[in-house]
């Protein structure tokens, strides 16, 4: 049918649906109407950033105005922002898994009561790349854990649940054929890992806390290009999973530093 | 000495030190200048409720001026905010322990780099209550993880390091002290219990996501609160170990819903 799989028995049940991180709500808003037509959703960290990239969107597609004066939908709240141009929704999520986790699961459940139908959803950030150009952009096929596994580990109460991190397919290669469409873009697809931690958990020498040497880190880092990690952020293991879960798809991840 | 403590031999090696997500730097600011008098540092995860923070200190210090138009210090990135009034810095730090991390490393090198002395943080911030009156303010004597344990495991490279939780014993007396010369301002000592999930991590049927029943649900929540945890929020391990490792003390969260 297209559209988005909410799997929670008791959501049906429930009188009033209030997406708090998004200061939106079925009673006080009329979803459908705000969101039914939406087609693409482009999320990233920073909420300045997102804004930007609505107004390009503005502009390339043609729409009316200059784009300049986007509302942020979300101007309730400063948890997340969120602008639209036509079809294409543009969230922030700010930096982490807890954080994008939040924003996707009122974002889909947003999509889910606006009857929204073959939804796509990319995600496009900065990462630091392993080993590639400065400026590559990396097409994620898989996100993979800090093991290199492609897994994310869902604490649900007490119990680790483990879930599945690919991403479709066909959209990777679709997205792969868009960059040869533009000249100097240096695009290749590879494995993304997604860390907890941005100074230790990625090897940075420059933390307030550093427990290990740069030759171990160097060693790490290694392994982590021969099992095809090509990019580290933040984000993508949660990404994958809950998205998968719920029927949309998609990723592609900015590389601007050269880590290796 | 009541200095912070860095614990990373190549930090002294570092020509210039960039705290890329504050927008700071020791070659482009003059750290100590304009930070080293700082004595209290309060960190929440809001950037408006930060500002109205430091506002708030502002007026209860007495300081010059109505407080209303206090720069954001790193008004050159949306990552975070920052503000200060007299010796107190106020900054938001996004929501859960990744998002927290990043801030936390790059404040504590900042409050390094000044050379602060006796520095005291506490967190603030709502929380979701367990057992106790809506709207109690819970000080909070140890951080304690989804398994009641007050551990928090650090994932460095693939290694996980598992770090104490333990907060400040009479920064926790002191507030509850401070608690008492309030009329109305229900407060209490106890366990804070830090999940990486809003959604199926701290048991809510509200999640696009939810694979659990309401009994157990109820079942953990019962466990939990028979285990000391009176609130429930995303951050506190994180920041209890990283403030106990680098010589700063404190915390006290805010309660705000009944979840029991």
């Amino acid at each position: 049918s297209g559209l988005v799989h909410v799997k929670n028995p008791h959501l049906d049940s429930m009188e009033e649906d209030i997406l708090y991180h998004l200061d939106l709500g079925t009673k006080t808003h009329n979803l459908p109407a705000m969101f039914g037509d939406i087609k693409f959703v482009c999320v990233g960290g920073s909420p300045n950033r997102m804004r930007a990239f609505a107004q390009f969107m503005h502009k390339e597609l043609g729409l009316t105005g200059d784009g300049e004066d986007l509302a942020d939908i979300c101007a309730g709240t400063d948890r997340y922002a969120m602008y639209r141009a036509g079809p294409v929704l543009s969230i922030s999520h700010g930096m982490g898994i807890p954080s994008i986790s939040i924003m996707l699961h009122e974002l889909i459940k947003l999509l889910h009561h606006a009857k929204c139908r073959d939804v796509t959803i990319i995600r496009i950030g900065t990462s630091g790349g392993l080993g590639i150009e400065a400026g590559s952009v990396v097409i994620t096929d898989t996100a993979v854990d800090s093991s290199f596994k492609p897994q994310f580990e869902q604490v649900v109460l007490d119990d680790v649940v483990v879930r599945s991190t690919e991403l479709d397919k066909d959209l990777v290669e679709e997205l792969l054929a868009c960059s040869k469409e533009i000249p100097d873009f240096p695009t290749l697809i590879g494995h993304t890992m997604c860390t907890y931690d941005f100074y230790e958990g990625q090897g940075r020498l420059d933390g307030a806390l550093c427990s290990f040497s740069s030759e171990k880190k160097l060693e790490y880092l290694k392994r982590a290009y021969d099992a095809g990690v090509r990019n580290i952020e933040m984000e993508s293991t949660a990404f994958a999973a809950l998205c998968g879960l719920c029927g949309l798809k998609g990723e592609s991840s900015r590389s601007r530093f050269r880590v290796l």
